[in-house]
C-alpha cells in the first residue's frame, strides 16, 4: 500500500460503525419527514439539502476521511445495500482502490457494479501491481485494457505475471515491493542507499541480496544491518540458508512455512534462481484467515463467503447446490427405510429408535473425519502410520458403539419391555459406529488420493452413508429377528 | 526465542517426517531380530548396540539436530507415542525448551510424563518468561517453584504478571522483548545504542519511546530510522497515533487489529500508561490459527485437539460429552415419534418420508447459524440490522421450504399416490425450515447476551429443535390431516 498520509488506528472499530448507523439514520429520519408532508420532489430535495441532510453526509465524509481503510470496509460490509452504497459515495475518490482491496469479494462485486468505468479505472491506477492483479477478476475487460495501458512496461510485466498464478500459489499472495542490494558492499554503503529512500516498503525485515543479473543470494536481516559495524561487508553477515519459495508453491505450504519460522517476510525465486518477488505475513495472515472462514462456511455447505445484506435470491444460490445435495441423500435414505415398510407396520417401535442409529453413529463419524481431515492437511499421515490409525479410529468406534449402543438399548428395553428390540439396537448402533468410523477414515483418504480438498464434500458423502446404512443395519436386523 | 545458532530452514518437512519414519522402522527390525533369535536381554542389547541400533540413531541424532525446533515438534506429532519418545530421547536437553513450545498441547503432555524434574527446570530456563508462563500449566508445581527461584527479580516479576492473564487476552500473547528509546536523542545516538545489541528481538519492526518512568510516549519504525538523516532527533519522527494494546484486551480484539492494520508488533501499555510488552505477528499468527482449529474441532463436537496417536481411552473420552448431549437429545426426538405410534401404524410411509424433513432443516438451519455466529463474531451485527437480517433469513428459509417441500411433496406423491400426504410433506417442510431459521438466529443470539461464545454448542441445540420440531410438525400434520 502506498499511503502517505499517517494511518489511523482505532481501538474499536465497532464504536464507529455504530456511529455511521446513527448518522445514517438520523439522513433516513429527515427523508423520510419530507416524503411524509409530500411536498413535490424537486422542492423536497431542495429542502433537505438546505435543512439536514447535507450536514449528516458532511459529518459522514469528516468521519470517513479520518478512517484507516480497513475499517471503512468494515463499515460497509456491516451496512444494508442503500445504505453501504450511500457510505461509499462519501468516501473520498483517491481512496476508493485501498478500499476494494480490503471488503470482501461479495460486497467488492456490490461496489464495484455501482462505479462507472473511469472510476474503476482510477481506483485500479492507486493500488500497485500485485494488489490490481488481486482486483482483476472483479474488473471489466474494458478497465483492465485501461488500466494495463497506463502502467510502465516493467509493472504490465509484473501485472501479467501476477494474474497468471493461480489462486492457491505463493505467485498468487507475491508482491513486487522489495529491497534489494549487492553483496560486495558495506552496510555504510546500504546505510547510505536506504537513505535515499522516502519509506521502506511495509514488512521491510530484511533487504534481499542479488547480482548483477538478479540471481538471488541471500539476505540481509535489518536486525543484522543495525547491530553490526557499518565498515563490515554485506557479503560476511548476509544470510544464505533461508527459506527460499517459488511461484508454483501451493500457498498453504507457504503459510506453514510462515507459522513454523516465524517470518515477516520471504524471497519468491523463478527456476533460473531469479528473486521475482517477496510473500509478506500480512498476505498470509490473511491467507489464514480466509482459509479458516472458508473450511467453516464449507462444513456447513456454504460455496462462498456472503454478504450478510445479499438479495434472499443471492443467498438462497449460494446454499442450494448443499440442500438439493442433501434432499437426494435423505431420498435415498427414505427409500431405504421403505424398502422394510411391512417390519415396521408389524413393529412401530422401530420408527421411534431408528433416527437414534443414524444420528449417533453421524456424529461419531464426523469427530474421526474432522481429526484425519486435520492430520491429512498436516501431512501427518503417512504409509507408516495408516494402518495404526485405522486400527485406533476402529477401537473407539467399538468402544462408542457398546456404550453408546448400550445406553441405548437400556433405553429400548425399558421403553417397549423387549429384550430383543434392545439388543438389536445396541447391536445396530455398534456395527453403525464401525461402519461410520471406517468411512470416515476412507472417503477422506479416497478424496486426497483423487487430488481433491477432503475439507469438502466429506460430511455429505458421511451422513449418507451413516443414514442409509444405520436404517439398513437396523431394520434388517429387525427383520431378521423379529419378524421370524 | 533466544537461539544462537543459525535456524535451519526446511521446504519439505514431510521429507524429514519420512526419512525419521525410515530409520525408525530399520531401528525396530534390528531389534525385532535380535528378539527373534532369544539372545538372552543382556547380550542382545549388547549385540543390537554394537551391530546396528546405534548408527541408526547416531544418524537420527544427526539429523535431529540439523532441524529447526518447530519442524522436529511437527516430527514428534506424527509419530505414534513410543516412536515419538524414542525421538525424543535424541533431541539434544538443551533444545527440549524450544521443542516443548512448539508441539500442540496434547503431544507435550505426552513428552513431559517421561521428563525428570531436573530436565523440566533445565528445559523451561532455556526460555524466556512469556514461554515458561505457556509452559506452566503443563508443569508440575515443583518444577515451577525451581524455576521461579532461578530466575532474577525482574523476570519473576514478568513471569508471575504473565501467569496470571487469563488464556484469551493479549496479556498471555504478550512478551517482554522490547527495545526502548527515549524521545529527547538523535537517530545518530540510536543506531549507537543499537550497536551494543548482540542481536536484536525477533520481529522487531519498531523501537518503543518511553520516558523516565517507562511511560508510553509512542513507537520509532525502523522503517524511519533507516530512511532519515542521523542528525534528526526521534522525538520529531516518533509515531504516537499507533495502535496500543492492553493486557486485558480480548485477544481476538488485537488480532483483529493486526489483521486490519498489517502490524508486525503492538506495544502493551498498563492503566498508568506504562509500556509492560509487546505482542507480535508470530503469537497472533499461531493464535488465530489455534482458534480457527478449535472453531472446526468444536463443530465436530470435540473438546480439545486430539494428538491422534493418543490411547483409545484418551480420545473416546474427548469425544463422549458430545456423543452423550446429542444421544439425549436423540432419545427426546425419539419419544416425540413415539406419541404418534398409533398414526404411524396406520400410514407407514411417515416413518419413510420423515427423516427428509428433519434432515433438510438441520442443514439449512446450519447454514444460517454459520452466517450469523460469523457476522456475530466480527461485530457486524447491530441493533439497527437486526430486524432485517431476521426478515431475510426467514425469507430464505421460506423460499427453500417452497422449493425443497415442494420437490420432496412432488416425490411422496408419486411414490405413495396421495396428494395429501405430499401435501402434509411439503407443508411441514415448510414450517419446520422456518421454525429451523428461527432458531438458528435466536441460539446465537441468545448465547451471545449470556456471554458464551455461540461457535460452541449451537450446533446440538439447534440439530434438537429441527429433528424433534420436524417430527412433531410432520407427524402432528399427519394426524390432524390423515387421521380422520
Amino acid at each position: 500500500m502506498s499511503d502517505n498520509q499517517e494511518p489511523h488506528y482505532t481501538e474499536n472499530v465497532q464504536e464507529h460503525l455504530l456511529q455511521v448507523q446513527h448518522l445514517l439514520e438520523k439522513h433516513a429520519l429527515v427523508e423520510a419527514v419530507a416524503h411524509q408532508q409530500e411536498i413535490p420532489r424537486a422542492e423536497r430535495h431542495e429542502l433537505i439539502d438546505q435543512l439536514l441532510h447535507k450536514r449528516h453526509l458532511a459529518e459522514l465524509r469528516e468521519m470517513l476521511s479520518s478512517l484507516h481503510p480497513a475499517d471503512i470496509a468494515y463499515i460497509l460490509e456491516a451496512l444494508p445495500i442503500e445504505q453501504r452504497l450511500l457510505v461509499w459515495d462519501q468516501v473520498k475518490a483517491d481512496r476508493d482502490g485501498e478500499i476494494l482491496i480490503e471488503v470482501s469479494d461479495a460486497v467488492r462485486e456490490s461496489l464495484i457494479a455501482t462505479m462507472s468505468r473511469d472510476e474503476l479505472r482510477e481506483a485500479a491506477e492507486q493500488l500497485d501491481t500485485d494488489e490490481i492483479a488481486d482486483l482483476a477478476p472483479d474488473l471489466p475487460q474494458a478497465v483492465m485494457r485501461d488500466v494495463f495501458k497506463s502502467l510502465p512496461i516493467e509493472e504490465r510485466e509484473q501485472l501479467r505475471a501476477a494474474i497468471s498464478y493461480p489462486e492457491d500459489t505463493v505467485g498468487a499472495l507475491m508482491d513486487f515491493d522489495m529491497v534489494t542490494i549487492r553483496e560486495d558492499v558495506t552496510l555504510e554503503v546500504v546505510s547510505r542507499y536506504l537513505r535515499r529512500f522516502d519509506d521502506l516498503p511495509d514488512h521491510t525485515d530484511q533487504l534481499f541480496v542479488v547480482d548483477r543479473d538478479d540471481i538471488f543470494k541471500g539476505v540481509l536481516p535489518l536486525n543484522l544491518l543495525l547491530v553490526n559495524e557499518p565498515e563490515a561487508g554485506v557479503e560476511t553477515l548476509m544470510v544464505s540458508e533461508t527459506i527460499v519459495l517459488h511461484p508454483d508453491d501451493k500457498a498453504e505450504q507457504a503459510a506453514q512455512a510462515f507459522e513454523r519460522y516465524d517470518l515477516v517476510s520471504a524471497p519468491v525465486v523463478d527456476e533460473d534462481g531469479k528473486l521475482i518477488g517477496r510473500v509478506t505475513v500480512n498476505t498470509v495472515v490473511d491467507y489464514i484467515r480466509s482459509e479458516s472462514e472458508s473450511d467453516v462456511l464449507n462444513l456447513a455447505g456454504l460455496r462462498e463467503e456472503e454478504d450478510i445484506f445479499a438479495s434472499v435470491w443471492k443467498s438462497a444460490k449460494n446454499r442450494w447446490m448443499w440442500l438439493a445435495l442433501n434432499l437426494c441423500t435423505a431420498f435415498f435414505a427414505s427409500r431405504v427405510i421403505g424398502s422394510f415398510e411391512s417390519t415396521i407396520e408389524k413393529f412401530v417401535a422401530l420408527a421411534t429408535l431408528m433416527p437414534i442409529v443414524a444420528g449417533i453413529a453421524g456424529n461419531s463419524a464426523n469427530q474421526t473425519t474432522t481429526i484425519i481431515i486435520r492430520s491429512l492437511a498436516l501431512g501427518q499421515i503417512t504409509s507408516t502410520n495408516t494402518r495404526r490409525l485405522i486400527g485406533k479410529e476402529l477401537a473407539i468406534g467399538g468402544l462408542n458403539g457398546l456404550v453408546w449402543g448400550g445406553v441405548a438399548g437400556l433405553f429400548a428395553y425399558f421403553l417397549y419391555k423387549s429384550v430383543l428390540i434392545g439388543l438389536i439396537l445396541t447391536g445396530a448402533m455398534l456395527l453403525n459406529l464401525l461402519l461410520g468410523a471406517l468411512a470416515a477414515m476412507l472417503i477422506p483418504f479416497a478424496m486426497q488420493r483423487l487430488g481433491r480438498d477432503p475439507a469438502i464434500g466429506s460430511s455429505v458423502m458421511l451422513t449418507a452413508i451413516t443414514d442409509s446404512g444405520g436404517f439398513f443395519i437396523f431394520l434388517g436386523l429387525a427383520t431378521l429377528f423379529l419378524s421370524r
